[in-house]
């Protein structure tokens, strides 16, 4: 078992869980609530948590109310059942949408108000000024970052915009990084979240803001990433290969606080419009979306291709190592082999356009070069 | 300017001395004192920086008693001005030896009894229990990485045996690195600092531990310490330089919490038995004694060689790097160039062996290889 502190308390290996309870019990945590996505909590490694935290003394209940993309009433229920077991800290268990939950739970159950009232680009929120409940981060898959993260992103449920609410407080009291949790995911959404993670750190590398440290923890999740991504997809047990993937969600969402850039606007924009999986989004696009860059960061291209071990140090080789690597793991080649239909072309530019994450692409993109991006990922 | 939060809040930028007076005042800090060195305190910069304290609104006063390697009465001299001045706060400007006896003020400022009472291998030390007064970090080099850190090395006056005393209360609230700050350091002191900050990076990035996070910063900070050492000693007003000589040096105080080595127990000997500048130590042990690492950590040797962008990926070359860069850099080719005598040879050995940093070197190293790292060096 490792620990980092990173800033947050990371606790690191297979069988990490087993320190939960006595961690919540040490930091006066009697009666957690468990919040997880519905699929999660019908699996037996649900069930074992809670007899894990039970045996740690501790009375636990369990809300698996979420699913997909994670939408106001989920929060609201999560607050729920906070109150109704009297709740004192929060357990999130799950992929980044229970994790994201899990925060916004924590402010609900302390701070009056509609989630909305919160809500970071509201010119009119209200502070997050108490104090918010410990919650404790056990990642199920190995994507989003959320596990490191201080937002909550949760989308509307008329409108199925994507609303942020932020606070520092939402660091997690720890996370607890057990590949084993892993283990059972199917292919698909390993490969999808595996993408997930590893276009945070290639995306973080080439946003332009300086920040030598999240480049460094960005290149070297690039390289675990090429390590251990295809090993995760074909061997599914394989804990080391689920570990460094961990590891690589973990630093992807490290670094992206230099920021991220073009291949999540279309993400998003996908996301709102076909609701697509957001990791599966980003694996379709990134190597059509990246090649937009190559003009103003050919180094940092050369430094991935040296970075995953290819043996020409080009752009090049490393967006034929993107593709390759996305046929290998059954990321579909482009959006029309996704199912996606033509006839979104103009919306896709339209929502990309108004994506924020753009904003610090290394090279400024209009709606003319998403335009070209979307036709050619058809 | 830029800002970043890893842990400590960093203002990276020419000029960001600028903002210490408004960020100590936004936190209520009404009246700093001030921690220097000696040569610092009679400086311009120093008297600069005094003027925009006050400027600011600030009541200041400065104790410039700390030189050369810090010891525990520099530490009671600065406690007792602290406490003189009626001290709300400390600004700690200088190199590594500053930066930790503002950290050890803080603590004698808040907290009864002797130094030697709170120092981390005492079985009987007491808690740093108390609330500690802040304090900003203001570095005038680039090495010790002294500015991320949460511990003050001291040493005892009659023994000279270095002493370490640690809390995370010891984090300062923010750092800012000015570069400009380091423009006036003379070619030998930015040689050996910069070695200092360089081995840290490169020791960390060999350390035994498992930590992905760290071996990137580390990486990353040899990236920026090829780049910019050479051009920091030879155009001593290039600023961005210096910066990165900066970035390099916090760099590598974060990436060492993974570990150090061999080189350290070496550079460590050197210290007590012959007073020597740390870094320059370092800076002549550094390929020395590396090259005993590289039959555990050749593929380690291959990726820093293309860190560096060397068109030889080996372990070989990149020894080979470090040794031109001594020569470029002006740090002696040897301990003979340096003055060391022969004669200190056993004591030397003696003193490296029991030093603890070699216990996360990722070969175990005996003292007969102390022996041959240490004759081969003269």
């Amino acid at each position: 078992m490792h620990k980092f502190n990173f800033p947050t308390t990371t606790y690191f290996g297979a069988g990490t869980r087993r320190e939960i309870g006595e961690f919540l019990r040490a930091r006066n945590v009697k009666r957690p609530l468990v919040v997880t996505d519905k699929s999660v909590g019908e699996l037996p490694l649900c069930r074992e948590l809670e007899k894990l935290l039970q045996a740690a003394g501790l009375a636990t209940a369990t809300f698996s109310g979420v699913w997909g993309n994670p939408v106001k009433c989920m929060a609201e229920g999560g607050a729920d059942a906070y109150k109704k077991h009297q709740a004192d800290g929060i357990v999130g268990l799950g992929g980044g949408a229970a994790l994201d939950v899990a925060k916004a739970v924590a402010l609900l159950a302390s701070h009056p108000g509609d989630l909305w009232d919160y809500e970071c680009f509201n010119p009119k929120a209200k502070p997050i000024d108490g104090a918010v409940p410990p919650w404790v981060a056990v990642p199920t898959t190995s994507g989003t970052g959320s596990e490191v993260g201080r937002s909550a992103v949760i989308s509307d449920e008329a409108t199925h915009i994507k609303k942020f609410v932020f606070s520092p407080k939402f660091l997690a009291a720890a996370i607890f990084m057990d590949p084993e949790l892993t283990v059972g995911l199917p292919a698909g959404v390993t490969a999808a979240t595996g993408m997930d993670a590893l276009t945070h750190c290639v995306e973080s590398y080439l946003a332009k803001d300086f920040h030598p440290i999240c480049d460094g923890i960005a290149l070297e999740g690039i390289r675990l990433a090429s390590q251990a991504l295809v090993k995760a997809v074909k061997e599914p047990t394989n804990i080391e290969a689920r570990g460094l993937m961990m590891m690589v969600s973990l630093m992807g969402g490290i670094a992206f606080q230099k920021d991220l850039g073009l291949t999540h606007s279309c993400a998003h924009a996908l996301g709102t419009a076909t609701d697509m999986h957001h990791g599966l989004a980003n694996g379709i696009m990134i190597d059509y979306a990246l090649k937009f860059n190559v003009s103003v960061r050919e180094d940092r291209f050369r430094n991935m291709a040296m970075t995953v071990a290819l043996k020409e140090h080009s752009h090049q080789s490393f967006l034929r190592w993107l593709t390759d690597l996305k046929v290998e793991i059954g990321i579909p080649r482009n959006l029309t082999a996704a199912g996606v239909k033509r006839e979104k072309l103009n919306e896709l530019v339209t929502l990309a356009v108004q994506d924020s994450c753009h904003q610090y692409n290394p090279r400024p993109v209009t709606e003319k070069d998403f335009r070209v991006i979307f036709t050619e990922a058809f």
